[in-house]
Formats: C-alpha cells, structure tokens, sequence
C-alpha cells in the first residue's frame, strides 16, 4: 500500500496533467484567484500566523527569524500582489526554444513543456509558500510544498486558501499540497519519491542542502549558499567602491546575496580602507581583517581566522583581506567561492575582463553590488531560488527553469536509411 | 591524503581552467591533432584492440557486443573524421544566451561557459572514448573517462594517443583522463567526487542507471534507456505505416530509440496488422502479441505477457497491442513509456495534436520512424548520449548540453536601493 507521501505524489502527479495542456488563460485566472482568496481569507491566514509566531517567541526564535515568519495585513497584500504580477507574465510553456527543418524535410522543433511535479523543501516564510504554488502553477506544475515547522499552522491555513482559490476555477485541488504534517520523515521520502517528484528544489541552510545531496534520488537543483566576495582593484574609482561595498554587505546582511568577504589590492588599501573602515563601522559592521587591513582600516576589528574565508555570515560581518595584486585576488576567491555572486570594481577594463573570464560563478558583477543577483532585478519577474550548481539552471531561477523542453518531430513518413 | 581518483579529479579541475578561456583556434587544432595522432598511430590502437577482442571471445562475450567492441582501420578512420567534424562545429562556450539593458542602466547577458569536468561512464565501445573527448574538449571540459572493462587495453592507448596530441598544441595532458584501471570502486569513486566532477554522464544499461541514482551524490544525467512506442491511429496511411513500424524496429535493434511496441487502433487493426506481420515476421521479428493482435497479424506469434509492455528488447522482438481509442493509446503509453521516443502514424490533425501535447517525453514523432531521435540527426553535429530525464537536458545531447552559463553584469557603481 501507498505511504501518505506517495499518495500525495500521486495525487498531485494526476493533477499535473490537467494542468500541463491549460491554456495561459486558465492558469492567470487561477493566479487572480488565488490573489483574491488570500485577501479575503487574510483574517484566517493572520490568526493561525500569530499562534506561530507565539509559539516561536515561546522557543527563543532568534528575532530575524520571527520576523521572517510573521504576517500582516500589508504582507499578506504584497504576497496577492506578485500572484497577480506572476499572472501578468509571459506564459513560460509552448515557447519554442529553437526549430528548424531537416534536409530530410523534418520538421523540428524543441518546445517547453512543464516538469510535472516540482517538491519544494523551505523553511519557514509562509511567503515561499504562495510564491511557489504561483511559480509552479504559472509554469504548468503541480507542487508539493515541506515548509519549515514553525510556519506549519499558517502554511495549513494557506495550501487550504490556494486549493480552494484552483477549484473555484476548475482545476485540481492537488496541484497544490502541504507535507507539513509529515514532519522530517514525510520530507526524506519526498526526496525519494522518484518516478513522482520531477524536481526538487530545497531552499535553506547548507544542513539541508547536504541532507538532498546524501538522501535525495530525485533529481533537485541546490540553491542559495553565497560566499559572496567584492574585490577592489588598483584603479577603482573610490566612491564607487565605497557605496558597492556598503551596499553588498549591509543593505540587507541576512540574504544569501549579500556579500561576506571584501578583498583590496595593496595599490589601493590605504587609499581605500579607511574609507571603507569608517562607512562599514557606521553601519554596525563588525570587521574580520587580515593584518595589513586591520593595520590599515582606522577603525577596529577582530583578527579574521582562516575559516573567516569560508564563513557565510549572514550578519553584520565582513571579512577584509588585502592582496598583492588581481591575481592573489582571483587565487582567493577561486579557493573560497561558493559559486553564487563575485564583483570587482575596477576602472581597468583589462581586469573587469580577467574578473569575468577566469572565475566561474552564477553572477560575476563589474562595477555594482553582489545585491542585484536576483530573479526581480534580472527582469525575470520572479525566482523560486538562486542555483548555485551548474545543472539545468544556474542563478536566479524563474519561471523558464520550471521547465523541462520535448521535442516535436513531424513528417509525412520519413523512415531512417 | 588524496587517493587516485581524487588525485586524478583535482589534476582534471586544474587542467580544465586552461581550457575554459581557451579560444576556439586552440581547441579545434586540438581535434585535428587528436584525429591525426590516432590515424598515425591506427596499429597500437588496432593491436591493443585485437587482444581486447581475443580476451572478450574467449570469455563468451555475444557477438553483437564483439561488434561494438572491434576496431578495424575502417572504424579508426571514422572515428577520427567524427573529430574533425567536431572541429568544424561552432564552439558553444561564449554563446549570449540572453541579454537585456535594466531600467538601472546595468547591462546583463547570460553566456555559456563550460562545466569544467565531466566525467563518463560507459560500455565496450572505444569510439565512445574519442567521442566523449572530443566533445569534452570543444566544449572547453576536461573529461575522466570509465570505459567497459572488456575494452580497457583499447581505451589505455587511445587515452594516451589523444594526452599526446593534446600536449603537441599545448594543452595539458590531464584535460583526458581514463580511469578503468580502477575498476568498479574507482567508478564509485568518481560518483563522490563532489565538487571536482560537475557533471557525470553514465551510459549504458538500467543496472548503471541505477547505481548512479543510488550513489551519485555528483550532478548525473540519465541517458538512454528507451521503451519506445509507435501507435498506428484509425486514420493512418497503410504505406507509411508500415515502413515506419519497420524501421523504427529492425534498421538497428540494439539501440535506445528502436520501437519496441507497437500500438494500433482497433479500426484499422484487420487491415494493417496483417501487412505489417508480414513485414516484420520477414525481418525475423518475433511479435508478443496480446490476443486482438495474434488473431488479425496473419504471422505466428507468442502470447504478450504483462512484463512485455515494459521490456526494452533491444532486440528483434516486438510487443503488439490493439487499442479501441487513441484515449487508450496515450493511456498505454503513458503507463509504459520511458520518456525517450514515442511516435504516432495518422492522418487526423486532432489526433497529431493530441499526441504530442498529452504525451510527455523527449521526443514525440508524428509520422516518421522512432529512429530519428539523435544529435546527428537532428543536426546537433554530435552527441554525448540521449537524455531521458528532465533537468537540464532532454533528449539528444549535444555540445551546448556539456555547458551552462554565467550571468555576466556590466555597470557604473549601481547599488541596490
């Protein structure tokens, strides 16, 4: 017999195919509804948020992540609003990826298509929660959402708003589901449910990114672990650097695209540093230095250690290293890179060009902050998460990259010789 | 301390940095010199070969994999144009993917750039070794290679031969490596090899797939296991028909997008069944017919048992089945499909159109044989296998599937607001 989560698999892999052949039309009333329902419901939706939200403060959540899981009425407005932003966006499915015909008289043609059931493992901001139903179902999928624990009761509260929102516009309640209740057990066989699950996509800490690479056998994109550098170069134009390095660390620390190590060509250091020393200490950046920057920075600092290098901080930390020249710059950032998002400032188009040749990262950014590597700011309209691998999508992933391509033959008999 | 394969590993990761900003120039001069070097050196090749042969006869290997086996100077000098094909292709890494101008003024473009390595695991066939590298290195990867045991002796003075053509334009030897001296462990070993292998592409049968999905905790590609269909609609020309049944089963049995059922609507089944039985019983297909099809196929047959709808023959065996509707065709296919090829003959637009959009996989075929799903024919130039999964790459592989890209951002000191 079927385990609970295998039911549900199934359930929502039936689901899929109703939805796979839905016109565009179908699918953005789908979106506005579920936009409305969310409203209208938002009472509902704030109540079984505040019992969350309590029931953390209770356990000593640290405040950041409080403040990520609760809602408002003003949340649960811009949560509905990119519902109906993702409805006004190009439908992803159908576009023609590239065709041509055969001297044979083939015609070919490679077509997007959706993945089918996309299995999506967060933690917990019921936002992700209503982002991913969206992106799935603008995209043709059915999805299968494992939010973090503490937003379980909010999350119920919300899967039970979007179905009911998909079946006032005819299509399957079990394009959307929760498997809150299955705890870690009901998660670990997600990640097994192969055959089912055409995609898992986890969101969260590196923890939970090794349990997928060790556990899972469905096929899932690692997302988000960003050990951002921002390295000045000799010729930086000082202001530029200045306001690039105060953006990519401190305009929002906690996000995976913020930047966590800052390294400075010697040319420049002294120039530079206590500039820099004095905008970051300002903003309550607390300084990892290397001896030569914290000989140079003006302001104080904790000696970095070598695991500073690897550190993804998340916080009002940064680590500074002065380097002799591009080189050593690239040598340390090639050792440390997480892969996600390098930027160099530099006025030497020769050195913009070695930054963006030689290192191998999602986003390699010349002259502006490590903050822009993001679906929104792409022009992509939304992201499901930022891949930090290399298979099927790398960056910022939106709706495109919940799909999948077939290719359509067709001719009037052509048989190989 | 480092064991071998990891050893090996590190030395394809170092290799392959020279590699990624290689201009093309440089890596086609590279096939050209590995295609001379291996004609050059066609008797060691052939001579190594010859003993592998030898050692595979005495052991009982089937003669269709002798076959596969066997080099002759015919085959080395196919092998070796294949590479100077390969030369003549354009070169993937560099390619603007997309690109746009942001309302801030940055300038983004998405551009392909290689993997770095790739690792492949395959059967007996030593062209596959010089296919693999070839379409490694114009695709800017270094390349570990695990080879089928019978074909070691072979693979060791290939690997070799191309190492020194590589090194006469002055690229490193590392950027090939063969791995088949380490036997089963050392392939367990390259699954692991997390962070130095960022792409593995095993090739072969289920049981091989199967291991990768258990092990790989490496990014892996399925290719090729196809339990491909050919459903004859109500409205199918009789002619076309039948050539296509044909060939899509017996111009080449032994391979992935060869049909191994064949589904046919029950309004044209008396009239079809008995001309493609003769056909097929002439080719020396054995039909497994269920019992609609045995009465009307005019041909001996043996009973089509329930294991027969999901068996890949590979082989000139066919499974036969009548069905009263296309509803029940697409739900056949569906229940058995493995997601490679599937192909309807018909005349009807409506059932064409339903085919394709409500069947999923990677190739879906309106009248034309099975056989057509592959890189060379649908003109990728060359491929490194067939995929069957969905992410990343679906369907033929070819050298843009041995990339991905980076997201390149040009600007003059933007900051995120």
């Amino acid at each position: 017999m079927d385990s609970a989560i295998t039911s549900i698999a199934r359930a929502a892999k039936a689901a899929s195919r109703s939805l796979a052949t839905a016109p565009r039309s179908v699918k953005d009333a789908a979106l506005l509804a579920m936009a409305d329902a969310l409203v209208a419901r938002g009472e509902a939706v704030l109540a079984a948020n505040a019992e969350d939200v309590a029931r953390a403060r209770a356990a000593g959540m640290r405040p950041g992540l409080v403040d990520r899981l609760t809602l408002t009425a003003e949340r649960v407005d811009g949560i509905a609003g990119a519902l109906r932003e993702l409805a006004a966006l190009p439908d992803p499915v159908g576009e023609v990826v590239r065709g041509s015909t055969l001297p044979n008289g083939l015609r070919l043609k490679q077509v997007r298509v959706p993945m089918g059931v996309v299995g999506m493992i967060y933690e917990a901001r019921p936002n992700v929660t209503v982002d991913a139903a969206g992106l799935g179902i603008k995209s043709g999928n059915a999805v299968i959402l494992r939010g973090g624990s503490a937003a379980a009761g909010t999350n119920t509260v919300i899967v039970g708003v979007l179905a009911d929102a998909l079946a006032t516009v005819g299509l399957p309640r079990d394009l959307v589901q929760s498997i809150d209740e299955y705890g870690r057990e009901g998660a670990v066989e997600l990640m097994h449910a192969r055959g089912l699950v055409d995609v898992l996509v986890p969101r969260g800490g590196a923890d939970l990114i090794q349990t997928v690479v060790r556990e899972a056998t469905v096929p899932a994109i690692e997302t988000g672990v960003g050990n951002c550098h921002v390295y000045v170069d000799a010729s930086a134009d000082l202001e530029d650097a200045r306001r690039i390095v105060l953006n990519s660390k401190a305009q929002r620390p906690g996000v995976c695209n913020a930047a966590e190590t800052l390294v400075v060509h010697a040319a420049i250091a002294e120039a530079f540093l206590p500039l820099a020393g004095r905008d970051l200490a300002q903003a309550g950046v607390t300084l990892h230095a290397d001896d030569d920057a914290a000989r140079l920075l003006g302001v104080p600092s904790v000696p970095a250690e070598e695991e500073d290098w690897d550190t993804e901080y998340l916080s009002l930390d940064l680590a500074v290293r002065v380097v002799p020249d591009l080189d050593a710059a690239l040598e340390h950032i090639r050792a440390h890179s997480t892969g996600h998002t390098e930027a160099i400032v530099t006025s030497s188009l020769a050195s913009a060009n070695r930054f963006t040749r030689e290192l191998d990262a999602a986003a390699l950014i010349v002259n502006a902050s490590t903050r822009f590597t993001d679906g929104g700011q792409f022009g992509l309209g939304a992201e499901i998460g930022i891949s930090t691998q290399k298979l099927h999508a790398r960056g910022p992933m939106g709706l495109a990259e919940l799909t999948t391509t077939t290719w359509i033959v067709e001719g009037e008999g052509q048989i190989r010789e």
